[in-house]
């Protein structure tokens, strides 16, 4: 089962490279500058896990998930843009990002700045993209847009960004934390996996269980994320450890210590795969599997 | 003709504001800091063109335009987001806007990239807001969406500011200005005019004469916007004049002079109303009346 799953991601990844590699716009003109700049950061590496979410969420109840791709590569690149804004000296000032120098240190502030804002521009692009119009229910594709830009927009990741700055170096409490995580980061990766529900136009109610077990998720992965920062390991994580801690933000460890949010990690986890039964008559074994590598995932 | 012009824009201008204040989102969360940047700028005034534009375009096809404002005002929020990344010291550095202290200074720089990143993200909730599916077309309303993307991302926009960036301070020559002008801001007029047109279902050859006219419209907007910075009112126009000269920005009249930049946008003028002809079995006298007012506008 285990090793079914990993071949799965990497079919997956695989296909979302292939199709970032064939339609990332060219950069021909005077402002190639920051199409390198975006593809130097979309290309970097990272899980995929946003996107894979969506074609799982898709696959639920069709086969043919290859038509949503388009979608998907969208979301990878919000998911990008983000992690190039959030790196910003005035923002987070983090120099590196999966084990390469972060877009404003390879390039320079202005460049990242506009690579991001290329990036989350360009998920729209890639949205309404001709090869998707013509495979999906139109209808299905307008409100998948509208939920993904409420998930990322200012009462989403974008709000909770705002906040994290906001709340760092505070004496935080759970309520702060929760509220943060929940925009930053659940709200998103919920919507992915919700957004490919919706393309194969799921019914309502399994939607609605989809989304409960896409909050989970989204927190299991957050704790995890936290945890990592503590625990992790530098070379594997890509990223400086205990940063976390030096900018003194607001998390689950610092909050709970490391022992107590592990325990909460496990019970979120649970709690996932709970709301996950409720899809029995559906063949969800591989998003249980995507639980159980989130929570043991070690980057 | 002239004073039911103004009329009309002031019309359209007051729907557009009054579509703002009732659909912003309303910021009661942690990050609502955000919601306060973002809407200090979007507003912060402004002539609203690119809505206006958006209007008019579907004017010229249907009666009921009130039915694509939530398209229209996305616009908007794309252009203040634009402007709000430009200022930004990294960038442009322009510490006024529309006669107040641009984002970054009313707020601080993370706030701001924020606000944009907020604001932009918006555009797409709007543009597939509920009030607007059921409304339009679907397929037409993601054409829209996909031809707007496009004009304003990596290829568009985006690249645009890239370029002006990497040109300032250099000896640029025609070809470079003409690149930046385009990509940098009449792409995004076009498409302004253009989307208004593609939501009311307008044949495909009328809407191509619209494209070409909307090339001239841009392109006069982008001469007088040139030509403001140096013969300008600062009190006027809301921002310091002579600042694209201070940067050693490449601009027309700093590759022809003030004369013949004049005599240029005559030309363009004449040459947007040419093409305009080609619409005679359509009422385009507030068209008409646009051009004649951007080439006269003193802001």
């Amino acid at each position: 089962m285990v090793n079914n799953f990993r071949s799965y991601l990497e079919k997956k990844r695989a296909l979302i490279e292939e199709w970032i590699d064939n339609n990332f716009p060219k950069g021909s003109g005077l402002g190639r500058r920051v199409i390198e700049a975006s593809l130097y950061s979309l290309k970097a590496g990272g899980k995929r896990i946003r996107p894979i979410l969506c074609l799982m969420g898709y696959e639920l109840f069709r086969s043919d998930s290859e038509k949503v791709l388009p979608f998907a590569c969208g979301l990878e690149c919000i998911h990008t843009y983000s992690l190039i804004h959030d790196d910003l000296p005035c923002m987070d000032d983090d120099d590196f990002r999966r084990g390469k120098p972060s877009c404003h240190k390879a390039f320079d502030e202005a460049t990242a700045i506009l690579a991001g804002d290329g990036l989350l521009t360009l998920a729209f692009e890639w949205f309404t993209h001709p090869k998707i119009i013509k495979e999906v229910s139109p209808l299905a594709l307008l409100r998948a847009i509208h939920l993904v830009s409420k998930a990322v927009g200012l009462v989403g990741m974008v709000g909770g960004q705002m906040a994290d700055l906001l709340a760092e170096g505070k004496k935080g409490d759970a309520r702060t934390l929760n509220w943060i995580h929940t925009h930053k980061t659940v709200l998103f990766l919920e919507a992915s996996l919700v957004t490919g529900a919706i393309l194969a136009e799921a019914p309502n109610e399994e939607i609605k269980v989809l989304s409960k077990f896409g909050k989970k998720l989204g927190l299991l992965f957050q704790i995890i994320d936290d945890l990592l920062d503590i625990v992790g390991d530098e070379k594997t994580l890509g990223k400086p450890v205990k940063s976390d801690l030096k900018k003194k933000k607001i998390t689950y460890p610092a909050l709970y210590g490391v022992e107590k949010t592990r325990a909460l990690a496990e019970k979120v986890h649970r709690d996932a795969l709970q709301a996950l039964e409720a899809l029995s008559h559906r063949d969800f074994k591989l998003l249980k599997e995507l639980t159980i590598y989130l929570l043991n995932r070690v980057n």
